[in-house]
């Protein structure tokens, strides 16, 4: 395999692009040679742009005196693969400047999800989607490309979803989710919004799920056709989304068959074996109290999720359950750490 | 009306009988004359029985005063109605006692809630039930009476899917709670497993949602047909349960016909001009980020649900929305005053 | 005493703003005639000016219609009395423009607190400091006053210590501090900030108690020479600041004569029966583990503060102890309003 | 060096015990062969005798499962060291038992910490109180020992002070603490007690930490004569003692030089390497706002302290700080199995 590939993280001082950084310096297969942000940023060493050392603390002396570049592709000129961490509003176009000069972007903004030649993967759920590069090369006519990975939610639930989606079949999911702080980035929920309170409602959260859901579990260009519904709310916790399922299936299926699905699922990521790829992807607790965000959140390092109280469920007749996952680990940089590794395995990196 | 009606508090000491007095101290209908506990308690006066003037603060100096008398009928002649805070265990045995001597006993415990011949009465919902009463001292052959109120989530649920259940019929109804640590009691939920936290499980409380919701929305014996699945957590708030509640209706609608059926909703709690009945009986609020707890709980004195973001629902092609009600209130102590001064209007008392 | 008068509130949309409206709403004294802010609101009705109907709830209809005027004089021009929620950064030209016009303006801003002629009124401990308003009349040629008071933390503490003070003299004092996140306004601290956590240091806080402690036991223009020394802390409480006092006194004293001191402590506000004052201003409880911010921090209205385990100091062989007040009422509005009565009691408005 | 000596944990089941199995797994000196609790868990496998999988998690399959030995000398026999979690109830007695048999007890608990012959250890600061080993065997006849560690509170305390009595000399100190709710133990405070509140009362914990930082600064056998005076509050955090401290040297000093002290400071544990040596034991931060207990807890492994805001102090024209340190680690289990490596290194083990 050689050294390890070149990787800059555009947006790298906020919560997210932090997290890229904290999970790269770990990475076997890609090293953080730059670092890219705002204007306000830009030309201070990465320590001066992070506050106090940054979210995660830890970050190498290396890392720590980077000079942080502007957001252009001439800038990051030896650079092999790009991770994006900026804000949905400048991502949109940033991201494309990075593809037609011929990088690879794995980004967590919103901004290209539903571009019908943009892949919204998850590896486990649809590294198939991978040949939408392809096409988006074509349509597009630039050598880099644009890959996106889920909204935190979304992420969390697909990969649930998918061992259920692939056994029995899906009609209905509805999801009502209890989501963690951090996935509002930083300074986000006020204080005096969360203390002895939660609030109904996240801003974007619900359509997101349920649009990237179904693009997602469909093929390439095809959504699914099944039925998502969501209610999201933000409760009073650090990192971890909560989310509690009830679904329908096509074919008839018990608590018992759903579980059985769930703990031998493994897809692609686990048989590539990649660095990131958690194994088992999906942990199933039997405890009646598990998964609880502070207990469970880094199950395979953040990349697994956790499902418990697979039960079942007395309005579709079918199964309900709770599944949790790091909303800043496997919903955002994580996931587009093991995109990356997934296309470098699949030799577009 | 001549004076107030002498109360009696059994299980006076703990969290729910705190309430029953605090807010009977308010009530223009009855008063306190006598408070009950378990042995450890009796005998003691009242105020040495609670800790440092009690959760809620501000009895008045004759409750302070009140000695705490045994959970025996006898001990509590003078008493013209008796309201039970007593844990399950206890109650069903207890309350059976007071009934046979001939007391009306408003229980918030749960030991009686599913016996064929005890109304569960949420007033605004399923008044009518109270019928039961009648049956009840039939079969059983006693002067007394037991009515309950349920559960502290099911009180906020019923509440909000009557005028939609009387307009539109109900098919399917998902909910997924944000619960109060207070509805656990005290000590109750210790602070380790909350901080930075959810616990996805309290025990049996999914059980009664579902089976006390159709029984008190179907007609007096008989219960409901709809389904109903609920799944429900503990969230890091003082008071107030949260709910997001999915509906399928047998009547196709639409948002803005539900929000119009909860808005013109009142029923014969309203009608009588209860003193507890809060008019509204359901606050609807257009702001996409309410309710709140914290904001939001004390609406209509605690005795009001507040319902927020009724949007359609993408799964049922039907509504969903998310409510809110005091579980202590509502939920608790002061759905069982409504139901005395019900039973006093309907001259049971 | 004829009519309300006619009340103005600087930054009326803050969140000390609206806790100006709240109290004045119930004040017998005060009527809210104007409300003004910066640019931004100016022109709009206060309804929309507020989000989702304030923090507080429960403006009355009258209220919610005014029309926010802008920042000037000349706009507010029959009102009576002029209440300052504004940030420091503003209020210190602002209310001097007020103040020549002929406004007395009662300031919640630190701007011009350390002025000599200026008073930091903190009625029950230093009321005698009107007589700073003739003073400053006489030097700066205005009719019109700034009277402010205290920072939050500096007020709850000096109500603490002035029976002491009075009875025992003071030699030292240190006070370490766990304030409300409400203390810091809207949005204020990041929820991130604050979970799991507690920030040890609040800006200019710890100067501000030492500095305005001492101008305010003094007399007029003559800081007190005892020393102060603070240590101030967020911690994850919404409203009530609590302090850990620890205090050398000139007199040898103990607990049980602080106590009594403290006990039957009552001021001019107390003699005058100011509509705003607590009494007793100071509450004293016995209970181990009291005051408590939750429980507490509305004792008097929000206007007294509560002292607990008041006890044997060992460092300095004297005496320590814990005492809250609520940041926002006895802390900022609710001090101002208690100001503005006092000086009308005293013929200055 | 050989292999690992063989360790028994004393109250295994509970938080501290928890820890300390934690700890030991990783430990390089010390290997956990066997467990014992009260009646209730003896016979059990550790695995059923501990909540789902522990507070921690994690631990190998070898400790799961473990049989839980009853609080019997005999039971444990091969041991060559003992740390005890035990309640001071029931450890005063066990404890006395195991050293008797010849065991040598590293006990968390508070029963024997003021015996004059028990030394209370926290290496870096009182190492050669280990001389009091020998008086405890002359004088109790027994080849076993009882060695303490302190309080939580007073083990981080008493490290930040170190420096600063070792080169100014102590006259007077007063702390006031944030501590974490984990220091309650399971279920400790329950949650009711402590959302939107601090409890400003820990029972007993002021006078431990009066009395043990004079035992431990002063010489074996006598406590130093300085005062220091505490006061203890609860605040919402899960891990992580929070502390103000404010000081009054014998030798004038200033931030800056105690600064120095501090960051210089190393003792025996460092000298002789000890595996849970934290280097450098004080680490100072510069920013305003460290240390805070999310972010910093976890310094040296949990096992330094992290000072902040050192800055002059007003009140004994001296110097004011903050300091943090982990609870269950510094202040808990990892002290304990410092002092087990600090025997073991002076051969005492």
């Amino acid at each position: 395999m050689g050294g390890k590939l070149k990787a800059a993280v555009l947006g790298a001082t906020g919560m997210v692009g932090q997290m890229f950084i904290r999970l790269l310096e770990e990475n076997p297969w890609f090293k953080v040679e730059a670092v890219a942000a705002s204007e306000r940023s830009a030309g201070k060493r990465y320590y001066e742009a992070v506050r106090g050392g940054g979210f995660f603390g830890g970050f190498s002396e290396e890392t720590m005196n980077l000079e942080v570049q502007p957001l252009n592709p001439k800038a990051l000129k030896d650079v092999e693969v790009v991770f994006s961490a900026l804000p949905s509003d400048i991502a949109y176009k940033t991201e494309e400047e990075f593809a037609k000069e011929g990088f690879i972007v794995l980004s967590n903004a919103s901004s290209h999800r539903m571009d019908p030649d943009v892949p919204i993967l998850n590896p486990e759920v649809n590294w198939e989607h991978i040949s939408l590069i392809d096409e988006q090369r074509r349509k597009r006519k630039w050598d880099g490309a644009i890959v996106t990975n889920p909204n935190c939610t979304t992420a969390v639930l697909t990969l649930s979803l998918k061992p259920i989606f692939d056994r029995f079949g899906l009609k209905r999911c509805i999801v009502s989710t209890m989501q963690a702080v951090s996935g509002a980035g930083y300074p986000g929920v006020a204080s005096l919004d969360i203390i002895d309170n939660v609030i109904p409602f996240i801003s974007q959260e619900e359509e997101k799920v349920q649009r990237e859901t179904l693009k997602m579990m469909g093929s390439p260009g095809k959504p699914a056709s099944f039925k998502v519904s969501a209610s999201c709310h933000r409760v009073q916790t650090v990192d971890g989304h909560l989310e509690a399922v009830f679904v329908e299936t096509e074919e008839k299926t018990d608590p018992e068959s759903v579980v059985e699905a769930m703990t031998k699922f493994t897809s692609e990521p686990q048989k590539l074996k990649l660095p990131s790829a958690p194994n088992p992807p999906i942990v199933v607790r039997f405890e009646d109290n598990r998964p609880q965000p502070r207990l469970d959140r880094m199950a395979g390092g953040g990349m697994a999720v956790v499902v418990g109280r697979v039960r079942r469920d007395e309005a579709f007749d079918c199964v309900k359950y709770v599944v949790l996952g790091h909303n800043l680990i496997r919903g955002a940089a994580g996931c587009s750490i093991l995109n990356a590794e997934l296309l470098k395995a699949k030799n577009y990196l």
